[in-house]
């Protein structure tokens, strides 16, 4: 399908990439605002100025169309700038001062305390957005805005793009003054293996399968240093539709869900997987409708493609389990078409870990419930999610759907449909296990944290304090001093 | 040694315990703010109005004496009423808004984040601090205030003093209008191991010895739905002494190393456990001067009370070590006697696993060096720490070695000892592997973040949105909106 293959990294390539890495560190950990800042908008420069060629290449590489690709280009720069403006705000920092209390039991010290890099960073690319979650992706954009280098594990799809984008980065950051070393690419899973194990690196990030995933969370847990792993790893994305909200707009929540589940030929870690609508509420007729006209594509790699048929078939193999519409692509198909399919709230309850496996590609299940305790339980049984819809009308008692979506997702959206994440402040992508495996997100300014530590100085001489400690840059910095937040 | 022995917690037993724990949950989760800080204080007042009973249990227990013991009940309630004033100032909360935006590309919808508690949380109680470590202490502490119930495992050498604080603190938090299950005792080491495993808890806090904790740091990690660990498990809390700081105020220096590594009979976590020592500059003389007065006395538990001479005799094996001042204990004898060893930078840089480990009880080392060179490597074997000490005078160069401890600890001091850890708003107790496993402190006010996950609400009914997200709330909390940080 590709015309390019990985060149496997070999074991002295690696000591000698990381190694640029741990000299690059402390000079990324002092860097100022200004210049961290300036780094980051340099790379955004230099990808958007490479448009046209990057665009050529994934189009060759994943076949995801110049629309969507140029979009994803446009996401990965903004992102990139986004980072470069929390940098700068310094909220970031969460610089945090007690002065000394001489007069108290104990005498207190002075302590001042900052986030600070934890050093260099692993990231996992992913297969399903060469651009954002790839090599200059969000977790690139984090862990250099939180002032550390970063080396990149190339994805097998689309391993000519990976270098080019490298090369491409790398290039913007020495030319804007950035250290040699500050971003590099290993290619193949022996050198990923190697990465997340390798002593130097003291975080990683990753987003693709929950078995790969796992696989690499044991390896790092399995250090005799274990580092962090932020790995975001599967979701299915519940949604739930009320028997008031499929009367009043059932037409338009089929459309939606249609154009939700099919979008990027259902390749999103936010893709409805799971919609549990009314039994006899006709909704699953409108969406059989819609979905009869919907359309399918391509998938991102020769593995996906035949995942495909597989996942749908060992939904079929559950007697329950029965098409709503489209024709199951037969293995070897090219172009995935798009299937509906739909179960019973009870046999999710007796079958979950059957029923409610994320299936990617253009897939959905709509699940049966007859009333609000068969719905809580068939709740119960979806694994935690980055996402959960909840579509019901201003009469409607959701107190207790809602508690149980609350505990399940990370973001429980009451409007529209879980595709498409903004990059905002706010944005949290993230959820209870296998979701993610961290507490922190992987999407949106926050995703900073995950590559910070809290380093604190007691009773440091001014002169060796880190410059943004010392009051005169607190003056123009957030910070808390003796209980009380001050912004500039 | 103690009066009292455990009583293993049945696996039945555990069942209900964290059964009441999940069904606790969903109320602590929604309490309010005036709430959650009205149940702290409840604890916190039934603790000190019980103390002389307390620390009677205590000093029987542990035998640390009633000064320190009174000491740290006010330690402990203090740190409750810290969590209760956090809870009220809102910070923790990190509420953030971004206002829908139809104009953008794809139209942004409105997002509302705050952080919430993440479920039943285990708490792992540590031998040295009977209370503010253990049942009520810091872990304990900061969950609550993040909104979890907490199951507590008591640890084994003050089986009865947990009994007791564990009876009076969930009376206190029903008595306040908490839930029942709020907090809970399991005891044994089976039940701990259980606990850690059980689906319905989703984090765990942990103070101990490096072994004891990894092995939990594992189960919690190969659970098939992994949770977050939080441990502290060792530290040696390096301290660096210049030539010239030798020269200026030799003897000051030695008289606070002696002080701070024999504070608490050498059972604090952040004790001083290895001192950097330019070579020949009359330092370890004075050491051994001040050391021969110094007083000993009874370790907490039959265990550390062996392991202490053992742990000196690990070291002693080593060629390069010699005894500087005290005699160690015999095995079997019941006061441990203050000991300080000595050894070359260059014997730490060829056996860090032995020389390097942390040794429980009043003993230190000094390390001699012969120059920068010879210090940094050395400092650069040093494992992963809670602090890091430098006693400099203001002419010398010490970036390098500043760069290096800073890589090395969580926390930096420039003068006094590590050991005392003020309870305040910018604490770090916390360290690389393996002073702890996170990038999070377990002392301060952001401890409550290891408990707290994201949650997201996208275009939420008001009705439908938690109280904190609403705007009425928003007037009087601290919150971002659309990029800017606003105080109340």
């Amino acid at each position: 399908m590709t015309s390019t293959t990985i060149r496997a990294t070999t074991r002295e390539e690696l000591d000698g990439i990381v190694q640029a890495a741990a000299e690059a560190a402390p000079i990324w950990r002092a860097s100022t605002a200004t210049q961290r800042a300036a780094w980051l908008r340099a790379a955004a420069d230099a990808l958007d100025s490479a448009i046209d060629e990057l665009v050529e290449i994934a189009e060759r590489e994943t076949r995801l169309g110049p629309v969507r690709l140029r979009g994803e280009v446009g996401r990965t720069t903004g992102q990139l700038r986004l980072f470069a403006a929390v940098v700068e705000e310094g909220s970031y920092l969460e610089l945090t001062i007690d002065d000394a209390d001489p007069s108290s039991t104990p005498p207190r010290p002075e302590l001042r305390r900052l986030l600070v890099g934890v050093g260099p960073v692993a990231v996992f690319s992913a297969s399903n957005f060469p651009f954002a979650f790839s090599v200059a992706g969000g977790d690139t954009a984090s862990a250099l805005a939180a002032g550390n280098p970063v080396i990149v594990k190339a994805h097998s799809g689309h391993p000519e793009l990976s270098r080019r984008t490298a090369e491409i980065v790398a290039s913007a950051l020495e030319s804007a003054g950035a250290p040699a070393g500050s971003l590099a690419l290993v290619e193949g899973r022996d050198a990923g293996n190697a990465l997340v194990q390798h002593p130097v690196v003291q975080a990683a990030g990753f987003t693709g399968s929950l078995g790969g995933g796992r696989a690499l969370f044991d390896l790092a847990n399995g250090r005799p240093d274990p580092i962090p792993f932020y790995g975001e790893l599967g979701s299915v994305n519940p949604v739930v539709v009320t028997p008031a909200a499929a009367a009043a707009r059932g037409g338009e929540l089929a459309k939606g869900l249609v154009a939700s589940f099919t979008l990027g030929v259902g390749q999103f870690c936010t893709k409805p997987g799971v919609v549990f609508v009314p039994r006899g509420a006709g909704f699953e007729e409108l969406v059989a409708a819609d979905a009869g006209s919907a359309v399918g594509g391509p998938l991102l790699t020769d593995r996906i493609t035949a995942a495909f048929p597989e996942g749908i078939d060992r939904l079929l193999d559950d007697a329950s389990v029965e098409i709503v519409a489209g024709t199951p692509s037969a293995a070897g198909t090219d172009a995935a078409q798009p299937v509906v399919l739909s179960t019973d709230a009870a046999a999710v309850v007796a079958r979950p870990h059957v029923l409610l496996e994320e299936c990617f590609g253009p897939v959905t299940l709509l699940v049966r419930y007859d009333g609000p305790d068969d719905l809580a339980r068939a709740l119960e049984a979806v694994p935690g999610s980055l996402t959960a819809t909840l579509h019901s009308e201003p009469g409607d008692d959701v107190a207790e759907v809602l508690e149980i979506l609350q505990r399940k997702a990370g973001r429980v959206l009451f409007a529209g449909w879980p595709t498409g994440v903004a990059v905002t402040w706010s944005q949290h992508h993230g959820g209870p296990w296998p979701a993610t495996t961290s507490l922190h997100t992987s999407v949106g300014a926050t995703a900073i944290r995950r590559f910070l530590r809290p380093l604190v100085f007691q009773d440091a001489p001014e002169s060796l304090l880190p410059a943004s400690l010392r009051d005169a840059a607190l003056a123009r910095l957030p910070h808390r001093r003796n209980g009380v937040l001050t912004t500039p």
